[in-house]
């Protein structure tokens, strides 16, 4: 096997972790986090999501969070967006980055945002298209690609089709997503070899959830077909919108404590991305991390 | 990467579980998990130690738990034996395997059996020998081959070292233990890769914890390296001993739940190892797998 030297982490604790999480976190809460995280060496945080507030209540108050946070030079500042009202308001805060979504699965895309696939995505190449006139970065996330709550089983077809769609509206990077943490090395090396014959490694990011344990095993195929990009959430926040109580996100934490030891550089401190997962830990229900569990047994 | 089509899963849990669990449960309670975990499909179970009832209360009562389980004749009733004395009381009762242990950390050894390497091995030696004359399989448990709490990272040297004279005095199978579960993947696949120049893939087993969160990744590597032999616990059974309420053992379900997702065969039925795990978690407090945690927030 074969890894490369360095890597580049997604923080998206405060997005796809707190929207998944049952308590509402006060937005000052929230802002003293990011600026704790802006200072762990991340390069990227995901603040939160101009969806409607009725979506997803977690993350209403996206405008006072961004437009209130410190904002560290060398962290790239990212949020969800699901339409031009949306982006609209994150213009307003002026984020750094602008995040689009979809399922690569038509029954979870409709009941996420009650649009069919091919109704979704003109949607978001207006998005891209205003964003890139703002002189924004554009991300993709395409969600479901391993396995769907309803559908089961994905067409990797399905999810080339739509990455190629993203990809000509000028979205800068894609994030492929195992929203529901079904899936197992095999797949992912399966997916990975699929997906890489049409697009570059440097344009992939990789989400995974750790709700059965395979995150990091998942991370390591991932590594060895080159990719340098990985999602993830300090903590291992976010649980999971199907299973609650279970694991959510990989947890950023145990992720740097593997790379780190592999001798992989992150630029991240795992010591600071600790502090900053207790800091979080008062304010949601316990988080499932392996690193929280052995610092939580030692208090 | 390539991996074998076949697995074997030696279920610990009865003894590497137990022994680490605060709580003491029932021989009852025992036999009657035992008997379940006899009919889940597994080859080898581990049901308990016969070491001193001092050394460890919680398997204090291993001779009855021994003699009371209905035996499946498709499985192989295994027991960790200290000495000669051990040995009789595990005769008595007819196990079908002896198991041995020391580890290959100076300090680690001296703290766990009072003696130093040196003189653990000629102990050893003669148990195997003894058990060997009774017609009974040997397997040798080498501990804290990928770190130690008190020495830190571990000369494999020292490790091929033990493995031959373990290999030489007849044991026939050793388990080659990351007893913190520090390893990371890079580090599975460097022992390994030396380990295989001198001992044969099928005569080791993998014992991984999941205290950091990365034993499926280190199990992946171990199967690319075509090891089929793995050890883990029912439920994520065992703690860690220096960080109460930290993940134990790798979870049999976690690992069934990867190994089988990837078309890999186990024989073991995931679903009656839940059922397994859901008993035992009446008499021991949370249980660590993933699946489990599923399980609980469905209920």
């Amino acid at each position: 096997m074969n890894f490369p030297n360095k890597v580049k982490i997604n923080e998206v604790g405060p997005r796809d972790g707190l929207q998944n999480e049952a308590e509402l976190v006060p937005a000052a809460a929230k802002i003293d986090w990011i600026n704790m995280l802006s200072e762990t060496g991340a390069s990227y945080i995901e603040v939160s999501s101009f969806v409607h507030p009725d979506w997803i209540p977690q993350l209403k108050d996206a405008t006072e969070v961004a437009k209130k946070i410190k904002r560290n030079p060398d962290v790239t500042y990212a949020a969800l967006v699901p339409n031009n009202k949306g982006l609209d308001r994150a213009l307003e805060v002026n984020v750094d980055e602008i995040c689009l979504f979809l399922s690569a699965s038509e029954t979870h895309n409709k009941n996420n945002i009650n649009k069919t696939i091919d109704q979704t995505l003109p949607i978001i190449e207006n998005v891209s298209s205003k964003a890139k006139e703002s002189n924004k970065q554009v991300r993709g996330y395409v969600s479901t690609v391993f396995g769907c709550p309803y559908e089961g089983d994905i067409d990797v077809e399905k999810v080339i089709s739509i990455c190629d769609r993203l990809f000509t509206m000028g979205v800068d990077e894609i994030s492929i997503g195992d929203t529901i943490g079904v899936a197992d090395p095999v797949q992912v090396d399966k997916v990975l070899t699929k997906l890489l014959k049409y697009f570059p490694k440097d344009k992939l990011a990789m989400h995974f959830h750790d709700t059965r344990g395979t995150a990091l095993a998942n991370v390591l195929v991932s590594l060895n077909h080159g990719i340098t990009n990985f999602d993830s959430a300090v903590g291992g926040l976010g649980g999971c919108p199907y299973a609650k109580g279970a694991s959510g996100n990989l947890a950023t934490d145990d992720l740097l404590y593997m790379l780190h030891r592999m001798g992989i550089e992150t630029g991240m401190n795992i010591d600071k991305v600790i502090e900053s997962a207790l800091y979080i830990e008062n304010y949601v229900s316990s988080l499932s991390s392996h690193q929280m569990k052995i610092i939580n047994s030692e208090r």
